[in-house]
């Protein structure tokens, strides 16, 4: 059972007369409560040769190793929500965003955008929702305890594009499709 | 006054332990109610030499000429979604999607992401939320008619582009910020 925001009576699943997708709709005031995807914002923070992780400690997946990312939030463009949770999740202060990959991932009604970064001062620290924050080279990347799939294929592409460009705003925008089971095991 | 969508009892706007921004908190049952921004997903349909515009049979903006958009839904990709507005506001099938615009709208809580899309045997209607469709050369867009200024910049980055490029896979992503006063005048 749900109930309706606006007057607290209970609410029912039904399509809506102007719609063609059920909806939780209020039969009182006849308040429609529309339910969409939500956009995670993230930073792959680059310093030097490195780049920032941060090692979870938080459901899902705690204890395994994340870039700084989380929920979008009103009042924010997504360059902002990128550098908010860089701040809160590692303590770092981050500058030249660019988008970098955008993701989508349909079946838990998400869409990933992570920006590439640098490190400003290359000062960091470990925020409340990490048990610890580094700086990774590519030979150190704990790849078996990577907590998302999501994050994983940035630092892929990451790694390969490196080849490639010789500055961090040449970097190609990728754009690609998560499906079901994006969460690796964990160890 | 806000009511819980887990109980129906009457929920407060506070900042939960764990959090730094206010949020709408049931006090029986605990449970938060997060608001984050919404996508909206849109196409820039095009056909040989012409782009597809629409002209709002609904408010915000009645009677102004769009591009199919619309609050993306859980479930789909932002393709998909863009796909699925081309559908309904002007029976129009599209092929090719890329990625082509992106905004950052804060003031109203809004992402917008346009795809370039091609016109499927340049077959189309008039959907239910539109009053007409039509396929206009640069020469004829109704630029003192558009509904929002997301559109008419994607506009004006097309025919831009298209001096430029010689395929609509080359098309670069434009990404932009969107101000508070986003939609023009109404004449």
């Amino acid at each position: 059972m749900r109930y309706c925001l606006q007057c607290g009576h209970e609410a029912e699943r039904k399509i809506p007369a102007t719609d063609n997708i059920p909806r939780l709709v209020c039969p009182n005031c006849h308040y429609i409560h529309y339910e969409n995807p939500k956009v995670i914002c993230g930073s792959l923070v680059v310093h030097k040769n490195r780049v920032l992780l941060c090692r979870r400690a938080i459901e899902p997946q705690y204890g395994l190793w994340t870039l700084p990312a989380g929920f979008m939030e009103n009042g924010e463009t997504m360059a902002e929500g990128a550098a908010r949770e860089s701040y809160e999740e590692a303590e770092a202060v981050v500058i030249n965003p660019h988008l970098y990959c955008l993701y989508d991932i349909p079946d838990i009604g998400q869409i990933y955008s992570i920006y590439l970064t640098e490190l400003k001062d290359g000062a960091y620290g470990i925020g409340s929702e990490s048990l610890d924050c580094a700086l990774f080279t590519e030979e150190d990347i704990p790849w078996n305890n990577i907590a998302f799939e999501a994050v994983r294929r940035t630092l892929k592409s990451y790694f390969e594009d490196r080849q490639q460009f010789d500055s961090l705003d040449k970097f190609p925008i990728h754009q690609d499709y998560i499906g079901k089971d994006q969460s690796i095991k964990r160890y």
